[in-house]
């Protein structure tokens, strides 16, 4: 992510905020100021441990001047045979802050007497439990884009461990998931089976039923709660406990920054795609495009933030003014009138300029250069914990949300054809190149190659980095209409939704 | 409305709160507890002023056992030939709580020394007021569904003050709103003339601009608000200055309980429709659906009302709690695990349940029946100051928005013909037919007329209503497939896109 946390008053007053990485903690900005000097990293930096680096390609990864796309290697695959590249940015940290991550797990299906996926003294036998693992369990396909700022702590921690802690929510309710017609039930025992409680009957609380009768005997009322909804439920806690991890694990180890993180998992037919920061997912099919995520940005939560701001006005630390004008105002238009808009309004009105609307606006910017406290460009994401604007006490976390939006995509439902790609990148990727742009580009790169190329999806992805990179010119790195193209690191997943059906 | 502030926890104890009106202050809810007794109304009971009701047929169309369909006089005529009717409700409540406004007004342009809208002393000749109207001021037509709950007064007052105080915003602005190309200034002199401050050059905050250079001096972030954000922030913060009205007169006025305003707006070329609530607007053209506004409902308002709820947990009075479970929890579930979804969800997770977790939840039940603190069942309109949680002292009102959404629409960029309508309905409409039928049944109703019959817009909306109050038998009002009518108070506003040329 370009320059997502910067200090826009640090540049007024001459500084520019070091961006910080976990090998040289002194280096950290000013505002990432935890007091982590010393502790070591919770994960040595490193790329994705797919891509199986040696030292020496680990280093080359690294070269910001000739910035070598690295792909997946020729005689290694990922699950469904994704696609997978990246590039490093053009000199805007020293390491690539993004993180990826690509994986089959496996849900184990608990007795009631099993513990949580912990493999038991029982199951000694590497037959034993190969056994398990094919009859016992749910497989779930996993891929997540971890974009960092301020540091590749966070990005490389969930990288890392989001599978693990949605892997491991999932075995809690392991035995509910599989019958997707029968929801999950409402209540639950301590062991996990279905505790029913006792119905009251005639508790009406609306008192005017309008027409049909309850056929049984149940609260009067009831949701039902779809297991979709269940999986959807257990992804959003999972991305707040991932959350909490980071802010507990800060106390013994450096874990800098934050991320943006977007995942995609596929269980039981369906894929699930949820996204907390501006990286984003497509689905291409039939070379149509369908949106499978949204960018939280600034400007798209603007709302959200300045509802925070007017509710809790200590959180602006005085500094600040949850109303939003076009521009900054002089002292000289005090008492003038100047357009503006506060949590309500989408449109905009005049209103007159009091003392207090000369603060720093908390939402300032626009498009990419749109920051929150004049600090961060992103509003969802993991860690950040420490982030605090320049020079000040003033936090951002509390504006910034951990939750991500979560979408449904039944795949069962749809028959895909080898061209059919669900499409995952920073926002590198999708910064200097539009959805239809890289719709169009991939559907022509796949009906180009052999279905049976086993590099057939990295390439893919290879040719989509490349059309948003461009080639180093002497004004930079340019794309062939020699607009600029994207400095920022980009990652890149193409993903054949027919994968279930190429991998048998 | 129908039972839409009834209080759910009263009838676990066996009570009703009776819906109270005007003309009986001592019949108030318990909920309606603001100490109105004795003052006057703002405004008498009344139907909308173009009905031209005599007092015979004011009594007549309040009669529950009928339901009488009141429609506009063969002989009288609503701008652009609108169409209007309404009916009663099956009992619910005394009075028609539903009111209704479609008038044309105009934005006066001032010259810099005239003081807003009002006729000066200058302006004394017939001839020379007329002149100004004609030549020195801009149109705006003005159509309103106000849907009132625990009484008529907010109503009322919203149905005949709220298009004059946008009308007056509007005027302050008179001219800047002519020249669509050219935007509205960002900053203005007291006397509303444009205030250009000095321009600080190089006061160059984001440090990073990639590529163009900025042609003119300016700010270097500024944002460009075009005229229609400016008119939908003038809606938006007129609807707010209604509501502190409202308050402000309930000092000295009877102005009894709230109500969801659904407004449309013409102006130069362009619909503006503004909804706080549960009324509905839709665009049928073509026999085409284009939905012009959401409603707001305990259901739909969910996460808002709850991080609400979150963030000021003093609100929620130590009797409800922030957290959403798919029924009510018993006691003996204490320690058990129990589906759950918080601000931050759409998803179910599954939590141990806590004793804080057996307060009553703040949103409570299911589609119509859904209630904010077992209490209303929207979430947005005016009025309400004194609403409060029965039995109790917990106010509603901060809950409650009376922020409507602007949603806009050419009218100027479209060619209409005499069958495409916008549709205006309070929720009695829509809860017994579905857009899509709404569409249907008016676009058959409506070639099936003379396009020249000046009633063909008003017995469209007779049609329409008709088909949602249906007919009474034994069983009650009853749809032509049996099913139940609404016995909601219903409003229909049928309004011709090509109005403004029928009327030339």
């Amino acid at each position: 992510m370009i320059s997502k946390v910067k200090n826009a008053m640090s540049s007024l007053v001459g500084g520019m905020i070091p961006h910080g990485h976990h090998h040289h903690p002194q280096q950290h900005g000013s505002a990432q100021n935890g007091g982590t000097d010393g502790l070591p990293p919770r994960f040595p930096y490193s790329r994705p441990e797919f891509l199986d680096l040696t030292q020496e390609l680990l280093q080359y990864s690294t070269e910001h001047a000739s910035r070598p796309v690295i792909t997946l290697k020729r005689d290694s695959r990922l699950p469904w045979r994704t696609g997978y590249a990246e590039v490093i940015n053009a000199g805007k940290s020293m390491l690539n802050e993004d993180q990826a991550s690509c994986e089959l797990l496996y849900i184990r299906k608990m007795s009631s007497k099993q513990q949580r996926c912990s493999i038991s003294a029982r199951l000694q036998s590497l037959k034993f439990i190969l056994r398990e693992i094919l009859f016992n369990s749910i497989p779930m396909h996993f891929w997540g884009v971890f974009d960092g700022h301020a540091g590749s702590g966070a990005a490389l921690m969930a990288s890392k461990l989001l599978q693990r802690i949605i892997r491991d929510r999932l075995c809690d309710v392991a035995h509910l998931l599989e019958n997707q017609n029968s929801p999950p039930p409402i209540c639950l025992a301590k062991n996990g089976s279905p505790f029913q409680a006792e119905v009251k009957k005639g508790a009406c609380l609306d008192g005017e039923e309008q027409d049909g009768l309850l056929d049984e005997p149940r609260f009067h009322m009831e949701k039902d709660i779809s297991v979709e909804s269940l999986v959807m439920g257990i992804i959003e806690t999972a991305f707040r406990q991932m959350d909490d991890l980071i802010e507990k694990e800060k106390e013994s180890f450096n874990i800098s920054g934050g991320c943006c993180s977007l995942i995609a998992i596929h269980l039981l037919g369906k894929l699930y795609v949820a996204n907390a920061g501006d990286s984003r997912a497509i689905i291409v099919r039939n070379n149509e495009v369908i949106p499978m995520s949204n960018e939280f940005t600034p400007e798209s939560e603007r709302q959200r933030l300045q509802y925070l701001g007017f509710l809790k006005p200590e959180l602006l630390g005085n500094e600040f003014t949850h109303i939003e004008f076009p521009r900054r105002i002089q002292h000289n238009e005090l008492g003038k009138k100047m357009l503006f808009r506060d949590h309500t309004m989408t449109g905009w009105a005049y209103k007159t300029i009091v003392e207090d609307d000369l603060k720093f606006p908390l939402i300032y910017g626009e498009g990419k250069k749109a920051r929150v406290m004049a600090t961060i460009g992103v509003t969802r994401g993991l860690g950040d914990h420490d982030l605090k604007v320049y020079n000040s006490n003033i936090h951002i976390k509390p504006f910034l949300s951990c939750c991500p939006e979560v979408k449904v995509y039944n795949i069962s439902e749809h028959k895909h054809g080898s061209d059919d790609v669900l499409i995952m990148g920073s926002d590198g990727l999708w910064d200097v190149t539009a959805d239809r742009d890289v719709a169009d580009a991939v559907s022509t790169f796949l009906s180009g190659r052999e279905p049976n190329d086993p590099l057939r999806y990295t390439l893919a992805a290879q040719d989509l980095l490349m059309r948003s990179r461009g080639v180093l010119k002497e004004r930079g790195w340019r794309l062939p209409n020699e607009r600029l193209g994207s400095g920022d690191d980009i990652t890149v997943f193409v993903i054949p939704l027919a994968g279930a059906e190429l991998e048998t």
